[in-house]
C-alpha cells in the first residue's frame, strides 16, 4: 500500500463476487476460423447476388404463417452452430425484407443502398471503432465527411456537425440547438419551465412528424409548434408566418425558430428558404433546415437553384441513406455555430475528460454534440462512396431520379383515368386512379388504398400513401439509383390494370 | 382527368424542373461485379484476419502526419475505382481503430464486437431493411429480441421496448416515458413550462453523463436532476434519497422518476434496486435503471442476485455492444407500460398511416417508441449471436470477465506499490501507482495519468482513467470476449515498469 490509505476500510467492507474454481475459458471467436470463413464468404456471395439480381425478385412479399411462429421462439440457453443460424437467416430474414434494394420500391423515401455502402458496414463492423470520441480514424473520417457536406451545400468556413442515425435525430438536434441559443436564458440548466413564456417553433402544415416528435422531447410541446398553412405548391406562406409571429409575441409566445422544408415528404415542396432566412434574421430566431432528402439536390447545378438560401440556414439536417444511396443508418446535422451544436449536450464526466495523449485525446468528442456517447462508423461508407463515385456522379443520379419522376408525371398527366394531386418540384409525385365517367360517389379512396396493396402483394411495386386536400392518394418518392424509365411505365400500366379490376 | 377537377390549376402554375434531353444512365452498382465480388472477398478475409490475429497488433497508435494530412483533402468531384478507395481504407482507416477489438482494451465501456456480430452487419446493409416500422422480417427480429431481454431480465409478459443506439438514447427514451407519465398533466403536448413545479429525477452522484444529457434534453434542466450522495460502495444512499425527495416535494418540485444504476461507469457500483423500486413505489414515480453493462449480469445465475428489483423496473437501459459483444452499434430500452412509450414519440403523420395489407402493415410501429423515424436493423448481430451462442454461454462470458477482474483486483491488493481506490463489485477496478516510501507531495496524479498514457502508446494495453475522490486513478472496465488472466499479468507488470521510469 502507497500513502493513500483512505480506500482501505472501504474495500474491506465490500461484498466483491466469488467463484468457485477456474471454469473452462471461452470467447465469441470461432475455434475454426477457416470454417467461419468459408461460411462468411457464402454469405457475402449471398448478399452481392442479392443486389446484383434485385431486379428478377419480386419488391416485397408477405411473411407466410410457418416463418411467423419461429419468430415467436423464446430465447435459446444453449446454442447452435453457425451453419444453422445463417439457415435461419437464409430462411426467416432474407426473403422478407423492407424491400428498398429493388428498383421499384419508392415507398416513404426508403433509399436503395448500394454494394460499395455494404462494403463500407463490413469494415465498420470487422474494425468496430466508436466513433467519434477517440483520437482515431473514425473520428477524422466523420469530420471530414461533415466538412465535405456542409462545403458542398454552401455554408461556411467553421460550420461544425454530427453524423447522425438520419434526418429526425438530426432534426431533434439541430432544434435542441435552436432552443437552447435563442431562447434567452439557462435552458440545459434550468429546464423549460423557466421561460418566460411559450417557447414557440414555426413550420409549414408539411413538416416532418419528426419535429412534432422532436417539440415534444425537447418539452416545447406541441402547443409551441406552430404550424403555418402552406400556398397552392405546399410551400410555407411567408407572409401568415410573419404575422403569426408577430401576433405570437404580442400574446407571450417566445419564439425561438422557423424549420424550412426542403422537400417536404408529402410532394417534395421546398419552402422559399431565402426569405425564411430573411424572416429568421429580422425576428432573431434560428432558421433549421430540415434537408432529410432534398439538401443534397444541391449536388446538381442544375436543382441547387430551388434551395436557394440553404446555405444561410443556422442548420441543416440531411440523410445519407435517403438520396445519397448509403445502407441505414446514416444522417447528419449541420450546424452554423459550433458552440450552439454544444450546448444542449454539454457534461463534465471524469471519465470522459480527454487526456493531452492517446485513445482518449479527442479534444472536441461527438459525445458533447449530439445525445449518443457510442456510436458505430456511419461515416465510413459516406466516406468511401463520396471517394468513389465523386460529387459530379451524385448530382448526376439525383438529376436521373428527378427527370425519371418528370417521366412519370407526364405518363400521369396524359392519362385519362390517373390524376396527378400536386405539382412535383423534385423527386416526388402523388397521383391516384380515378376513372373518366366513375360516379361521383365512386369510392376512390378505398380503391386506391387497395391499389397500393396489390401493388405491393404481387411484387410488382411498392409506392406508398399519403391523404392531401382530404383525398388517399398514391406516392412515389424516387431515391432510388436502380430505377430505369421503363420501371415507372410498368407502374402506371399496373396501376391502371388493378384499377379497372376494382371500378369494372 | 377523373371525377377530382381540384388539382388541375395548381398544377398549371408549378414551376418543375426540365432538363435537357436523356443523359447516359448511372447507378451506384458496379459495372463489373465480378471484379467488385473478388475485391469484396479480399476486404472480407482481411476483417477476418483481423479479428483472428489483432493480439498480435498494438492495442493503439496515433495517426501520423501523413496520413492526418489526407483527412483535410476537400471532397473529390470525380471518383476512383474501388480499389484505390479500398486502399485508402487499407492505409488511413484500418490501422487508426479505436482499439477495442483486442484482447488488452479495457478502456471506457468498450465492447469487442465478434465475427458472427460482423456478419450480422454485413447481412444488415446488404439487405438494407429500415427496422422497425415494416411489415417484414426486421420488426419481427427487433420484437423477438426485445422480448427474450426482458424475459432474460424477469421482466413481465406485456413488456415492450425498442432497440436503440445504445445506452444514451436507451437513458433518454426511457426518461422521456416517465416524464410523460408521472408528471400529471399533457407534457407531450403543453411543454415542460405547464408544470406546476420543477420536475425532478433523482440519481446518485455516479449516475452516467448521458442522464445528464436527458435530463437537459427533455427541457426537465440540470436543476431537476437531484443528485443523491452514496455510500462507500458508491450505491446511491437510499436514505437520503427518500428524505431528498419528501424535502423536495414540500420545497414545490414535482417528483417523476429515480435513476438506479445497475453498473455505474466509475466503479460498476449497482444500486439497491429492490429499495429503488420499494421507494419509487411509495411516492408513486417512475423507476429507471441504467443498466447500460450491468444489465446484462442478469444472464447469469451467479451474478442475478446482485441486479435484485431489476425486473421491477418501469424502464431499463442496456447495451449489446458493450457486454453482448455486439459490433457497434446496438442497445435496447424496456419498458414495462407500452402506452407510456408511446406517449413522447406520438404522431399522426398521414403517410405513415398503416393500411391493412402490404409493406406499411405494422400496427405498432418503431417510429412511434422512440427519436428515430429511419432505423438500421441492428438486432439481427444480437439475434444471430444469441442463437449462435446461447444465453447460457453469454452467462459463463459475463462470469469469466468478473473473475478475470477479480484476479486483477488480487494482484493489485498484493502489491505494495499499487493501491486500489474502490470496490470492484463487478467488472470494473479502479487503482493507481502509489510507490511505498513516496514523499507526501508526490505527483501521484501526474504519473497516474503518464502511466495511462505510455500503456497506450506503446501500444500494450488500453486502461481508461476517473477521477474518485479527487485522485486520478486507472480505471479497466472487462467486457472483452478475447481478454485472458495473463493479459492482466501483463498490464500489472507494465503499469509497474513505467511507474519506476517515472518515480526513479
Amino acid at each position: 500500500m502507497g500513502p493513500t490509505e483512505a480506500a482501505a476500510p472501504e474495500l474491506a467492507a465490500v461484498s466483491e463476487p466469488e467463484f468457485a474454481g477456474p471454469a473452462q475459458r471461452e470467447t465469441l471467436d470461432p475455434q475454426d476460423w477457416e470454417g467461419f470463413r468459408t461460411l462468411a464468404h457464402r454469405t457475402l456471395d449471398r448478399m452481392i447476388d442479392l443486389q446484383r439480381d434485385i431486379r428478377d425478385e419480386p419488391v416485397w412479399r408477405q411473411v407466410p404463417d410457418d416463418v411467423e411462429r419461429r419468430f415467436q421462439e423464446a430465447a435459446p440457453v444453449d446454442g447452435a452452430p453457425i451453419e444453422e443460424v445463417l439457415r435461419d437467416v437464409a430462411q426467416l430474414v432474407v426473403p422478407y425484407p423492407t424491400g428498398n434494394l429493388h428498383p421499384r420500391f419508392w415507398g416513404w423515401v426508403g433509399g436503395t443502398g448500394s454494394p460499395t455502402g455494404m462494403l463500407g458496414d463490413l469494415i465498420a463492423a470487422g474494425t468496430n471503432s466508436v466513433a467519434g470520441n477517440f483520437n482515431d480514424a473514425a473520428a477524422r473520417v466523420e469530420e471530414q465527411v461533415t466538412r465535405w457536406m456542409a462545403d458542398a451545400i454552401g455554408m461556411p468556413t467553421g460550420t461544425t456537425g454530427l453524423i447522425t442515425s438520419g434526418g429526425s435525430v438530426a432534426n431533434l438536434v439541430g432544434l435542441a440547438a435552436a432552443r437552447d441559443a435563442v431562447a434567452g436564458f439557462d435552458v440545459p440548466g434550468r429546464g423549460v419551465r423557466a421561460a418566460p413564456g411559450q417557447l414557440a417553433l414555426y413550420a409549414s402544415t408539411e413538416v416532418h412528424s419528426s419535429v412534432t416528435k422532436a417539440a415534444q422531447l425537447l418539452g416545447i410541446g406541441r402547443d409551441g409548434l406552430r404550424l403555418i398553412p402552406t400556398d397552392a405548391q405546399y410551400r410555407i406562406d411567408t407572409n401568415l408566418l410573419s404575422r403569426t409571429m408577430r401576433e405570437d409575441r404580442a400574446d407571450g409566445f417566445v419564439p425561438i425558430g422557423i424549420v424550412g422544408n426542403a422537400g417536404t415528404v408529402n410532394t417534395g415542396a421546398i419552402d422559399d428558404l431565402d426569405r425564411l432566412a430573411d424572416i429568421a434574421r429580422d425576428e432573431s430566431v434560428w432558421l433549421h433546415v430540415d434537408g432529410a432528402f432534398g439538401a443534397v439536390a444541391a449536388l446538381s447545378d442544375n436543382l441547387r437553384p430551388l434551395l436557394r438560401g440553404l446555405e444561410r440556414a443556422d442548420s441543416v439536417a440531411l440523410d445519407f441513406h435517403k438520396w445519397m444511396y448509403v445502407p441505414y443508418e446514416a444522417g447528419a446535422v449541420l450546424v452554423r455555430d459550433a458552440d450552439a451544436l454544444k450546448r444542449p449536450f454539454a457534461s463534465d464526466a471524469a471519465y470522459l475528460a480527454p487526456p493531452p495523449r492517446g485513445v482518449g485525446a479527442q479534444p472536441d468528442p461527438a459525445n458533447g454534440r449530439g445525445p449518443q456517447l457510442s456510436r458505430g462508423f456511419k461515416a465510413l461508407k459516406v466516406w468511401m462512396l463520396i471517394k468513389e463515385q465523386g460529387l459530379a456522379k451524385y448530382g448526376r443520379l439525383v438529376e436521373q431520379n428527378v427527370r425519371d419522376v418528370r417521366h412519370l408525371a407526364a405518363l400521369i398527366d396524359s392519362h385519362p383515368d390517373l390524376d396527378r394531386v400536386a405539382p412535383a418540384p423534385l423527386n416526388v409525385v402523388c397521383f391516384r386512379y380515378a376513372p373518366r365517367g366513375a360516379a361521383p360517389d365512386a369510392p376512390l379512396d378505398e380503391w386506391n388504398q387497395e391499389i397500393l396493396m396489390r401493388l405491393q402483394e404481387r411484387g410488382i411495386a411498392v409506392p406508398s400513401s399519403t391523404v392531401l386536400r382530404g383525398h388517399f392518394v398514391l406516392r412515389v418518392a424516387n431515391v432510388n439509383h436502380r430505377t430505369r424509365a421503363e420501371d415507372f411505365d410498368l407502374l402506371v400500366r399496373e396501376t391502371l390494370r388493378i384499377g379497372r379490376e376494382l371500378s369494372g
